[in-house]
């Protein structure tokens, strides 16, 4: 769960960042982006700024924004009856990116958020700079962190259902609480 | 059929236009850019400058750079079997854009090539801004053509079978000759 006020601030800052990076946003964008805390109500943490360009039945796009040092958790793209699961290509744009996914550990730059360290089981430490990118194909585990200038990144899939990606932490929701505490 | 210089100097036009927007392209990125005159030879006319960024079996990105007053002719996207057709999604990112579409005609800031008026048969004109998008959908005829800055845009869509676009100019060749006239 996260409040009005927290919400507010991380769309603030996502902007801020895409805006940054260069990016143009319609008004109507910048007024929806998605703040994600997973659940887990430790934004600055664990979570994500999502804005959704494109989605239809065959495709998506969305851009990425993640503060500084903000982890989005350990997630993949299962299979669901005959759709053989999501295929996603992410692209770095700006900041700093850190992505791991299966290997041998490398992780240096990057910091398993605390007392996680059992919840983000892939160490292998891929460090993008922006232009890079890196295709996931269904099943395979990965999570993504910001180092300390955030990061924008689109994300280029075939069509979303986050509701059906699946997270080593059994305690994500996907589906974020905003609870209207400081109105 | 276009020369090798004229190969090079779009391609090093479209790299221009691409960073002039602020995006970042990788080194092996500016070296790929596909220069295309649809076979006409006319490419200042009627050509296009695609850089892929993405294209797996489900999903293609692709960035479009036109030059100034350069139209990509006129086509669709058909039906191949089971395949519905290639869904896109073009968004605008940098320069002056116009998208004709079925409609009314309302054609103003663009201007057919010349002697090509039966060939462009879309006349209802979309000026896009930054920021601005469309989703076409398969069968939907359209063009583009960029204004005295040229222009930059993605196209996100499924998989991208260039070969099978189907386009109003019988004479439309998708894949350009590059001659060695200037070796």
């Amino acid at each position: 769960m996260i409040t009005e006020a927290e919400q507010r601030r991380a769309q603030a800052a996502a902007v801020d960042l895409i805006l940054a990076a260069g990016l143009i946003l319609r008004d109507d964008e910048r007024g929806r982006v998605e703040v994600a805390d997973f659940g887990l109500g430790s934004l600055e943490a664990e979570g994500a700024q999502i804005l959704t360009l494109v989605q239809t039945e065959r495709l998506a796009v969305k851009l990425i924004a993640l503060t500084p040092w903000q982890a989005l958790p350990e997630h993949w793209h299962p299979r669901v009856g005959d759709d053989p699961g999501k295929e996603e290509t992410v692209r770095h744009v700006a900041g700093d990116l850190f992505v791991y996914v299966d290997g041998p550990p490398t992780i240096a730059r990057g910091r398993v958020p605390t007392g996680k360290e059992h919840l983000y089981t892939m160490r292998h430490e891929l460090v993008l700079a922006p232009g890079d990118q890196r295709t996931f194909t269904p099943g395979d585990k990965h999570w993504f962190q910001a180092g300390e200038r955030g990061a924008v990144a689109y994300s280029f899939s075939t069509t979303a259902r986050d509701v059906l990606d699946q997270f080593t932490d059994p305690d994500v929701q996907r589906v974020t609480v905003v609870a209207g505490g400081d109105r």
